[in-house]
């Protein structure tokens, strides 16, 4: 295993290509082989996630607080607010809980390597996305030469998550 | 100023002594000052902090993930859970933020400067915490020996919360 320690790893694809699904069924294999995970979700079209209903840690951000933090039972909640924050902040902050993986679903304009859900012919644009290292597939795309050099899983294939777990685990 | 930064100080006090409403009105005043603060409460009796209606950030948590970051449109909301966070813990990942004050509401066994409110005599008991900076009082209390060391303000005097910013200030 190399020092280099959290791997960062994209989950990418148009609106309802399945992210959310892969990244919690990946945590999960990996989380079953011991290996700690950080999900990091961009909330593209959502807008702000909603404020959770804990009276006290949002009137604290309301008074001004760059974040607020809440934690009682185990359970931590943090909150913060400002007009941009960068992937490279939020990885930062995903550091703090010194996982072995950071899942990143979405930024698919990022640099870092990836795993591209195409959920037909008229996704195969995502291909020419920076450093696509696997690709998971709704259906039979026709084998272009792009797509030749590339590992390609068929999403309801039920070694596709595995095969996927376990390249994660080879660049540890 | 000194150079060490963050400040970290915090507020304590029975149940419903005050605490979030002080906690909130000192964050608005930093703030006018250009003083940036990150909040942290003990959600002491309250159970685990209200997961937030996302199902996403949720879905990666049950997953199995360390920790969930989801972000949209500058508004940041971070869910984790272990079986126990330290005061170090939470303050570490307060430090992330680069705060001028950490505002801590709880905790009252922690040895940080605090300010402790007393809703009356029943409450004095509180003064034999460790680093009690200043008082705060619902009402007229007996001018004990321990109390006349310590700077004690009228929780309702309007310049009650502008002088504790000014305390505040002088540490930094």
């Amino acid at each position: 295993m190399a020092l280099v320690k959290p791997l960062i790893f994209q989950i990418v694809g148009y609106k309802n290509s399945g992210k959310t699904t892969v990244m919690s069924k990946l945590i999960n294999r990996l989380k079953a082989d011991h290996l700690n995970v950080v999900a990091i979700k961009h909330h593209g079209h959502g807008g702000k996630p909603k404020a959770p209903e804990n009276k006290d840690s949002t009137n604290h951000l309301q008074s001004g607080a760059l974040a607020s933090i809440v934690e009682g039972d185990g359970g931590l909640l943090l909150q913060a607010e400002k007009t941009i924050w960068t992937l490279e902040e939020k990885i930062q902050l995903a550091a703090f809980f010194k996982p072995d993986v950071i899942l990143i679903e979405g930024h698919k304009n990022e640099q870092y390597p990836k795993l591209v859900l195409l959920r037909g012919k008229e996704d195969l644009e995502l291909l020419q996305l920076h450093n696509v290292q696997i690709i998971m597939y709704w259906e039979e795309i026709p084998k272009e030469d792009s797509l030749k050099k590339i590992p390609s899983l068929y999403l309801n294939d039920t070694n596709a998550i595995d095969w996927t777990k376990d390249y994660l685990k080879k660049q540890l």
